[in-house]
């Protein structure tokens, strides 16, 4: 059951609503094939992973920052011995990333339908800006989304603003995305509410150990949501 | 005079609030002397501007784009014959841009002292998320605003948006920035009001010709706005 409390009920995108992680993983696939002159996959996804975490706090997510850092690991991993045509075929490489279509999960559509009918629906995901607004105008799902904020974090203080901006209570707000880490932990460390709905597939950054202490619903898919908005 | 229509005032930030454009110029030359032994200056200059302009649709506006776009310049002039070192300069130079200092243009603070006794202020900036609101916190200039609106462009459909937003009607609305292209145009166009402050330097791309048929109010500093805000 969906609180009686809840007014609002935000969603993650990525991952969430549509497809993005498995686009990443393909990227890093064909980065590492461009790099196995210098190193094997598994290492050079390990480079790649230190640099993007090295780079966080400067470039923020999403796929210029991303792309920054794959052209920083091709430098690093060929001890700056990379060639220019490399070099070029990674900013195609995060071209084509900003570029791809977008792929809606499983009936996104008639759960959006039936939760508008009963709660204020927004929008909340973390990102580059010109990115995700090109994602969710390309998802034909705008009109679903009463607000739509995209943030440059998903932390605590960042909820706390939305929150705020929202004009609600913490326990009035009910965020469901795929990332324990961004969508779920820092909104029960606020007093918020959360659903967990995993994706296959998951950045390593964005894993939690310890889970124990942490209560908060888990559902297998967006869809289940249908039956407990009842 | 401002209007006794206004309800609220948007600030541009970038070269209205704090110096921005001197340090791209500063990185474009920096970039330029990377380059010199493929391409005279402005040569050089022409390229990147060319590069950033075809980008622009890809990846907005903002350090890590422009970092990428220098990138793609190294290696288009000099013929995908670029040394790794100095694509790794231009990486450096990109994080250097952003993390530049904030320096507050003269008079902002007492300018929006005084303004924030009559008028609802808000920050309607273009650009990269992080770096924005990264600014803004380092500008020390938050509690002035009541809203902060980061954009990922500044045409009329997206002032539609901001203003629908905010509630009020568009000639209720004044905007105050230094780009006629970005701040002036597209606001008169919707029916909001406009007042230019040009700073000494402009990036080409928001250069304006064929200004004879519009009218808005220009001054030259923004102290000005306290004298006619009486």
């Amino acid at each position: 059951m969906i609180s009686e409390k809840i007014k609002i009920i935000a969603f993650d995108a990525d991952d969430t609503l549509w497809v993005n992680e498995p686009y990443y993983r393909e990227t890093e696939k064909k980065f590492c094939r461009l790099m196995e002159g210098y190193l094997p996959e598994e290492q050079t996804m390990e480079e790649l992973l230190s640099i993007e975490i090295s780079n966080i706090d400067l470039f923020g997510y999403g796929a210029k920052g991303f792309t920054l850092s794959m052209i920083e690991t091709a430098i690093r991993i060929s001890k700056s011995d990379i060639q220019s045509e490399i070099i070029e075929k990674i900013i195609v490489l995060g071209k084509e990333l900003i570029e791809k279509p977008i792929e809606l999960l499983d009936d996104i559509v008639p759960v959006l339908s039936k939760l508008k009918q009963d709660f204020k629906l927004i929008l909340a995901t973390k990102g580059d800006l010109l990115d995700q607004e090109r994602k969710l105008r390309k998802s034909g799902l705008s009109d679903y989304f009463d607000h739509i904020e995209i943030m440059s974090d998903k932390k605590e203080s960042n909820y706390i603003y939305l929150i705020r901006k929202l004009g609600i209570k913490a326990e009035e707000f009910l965020m469901i995305g795929n990332s324990v880490k961004s969508d779920v932990l820092p909104i029960i460390a606020i007093g918020g509410q959360a659903i967990h709905v995993p994706y296959h597939i998951t950045w390593q950054h964005e894993e939690v150990d310890n889970l124990d202490m942490f209560q908060y619903l888990t559902i297998n898919k967006l869809s289940d949501l249908i039956a407990i908005s009842v």
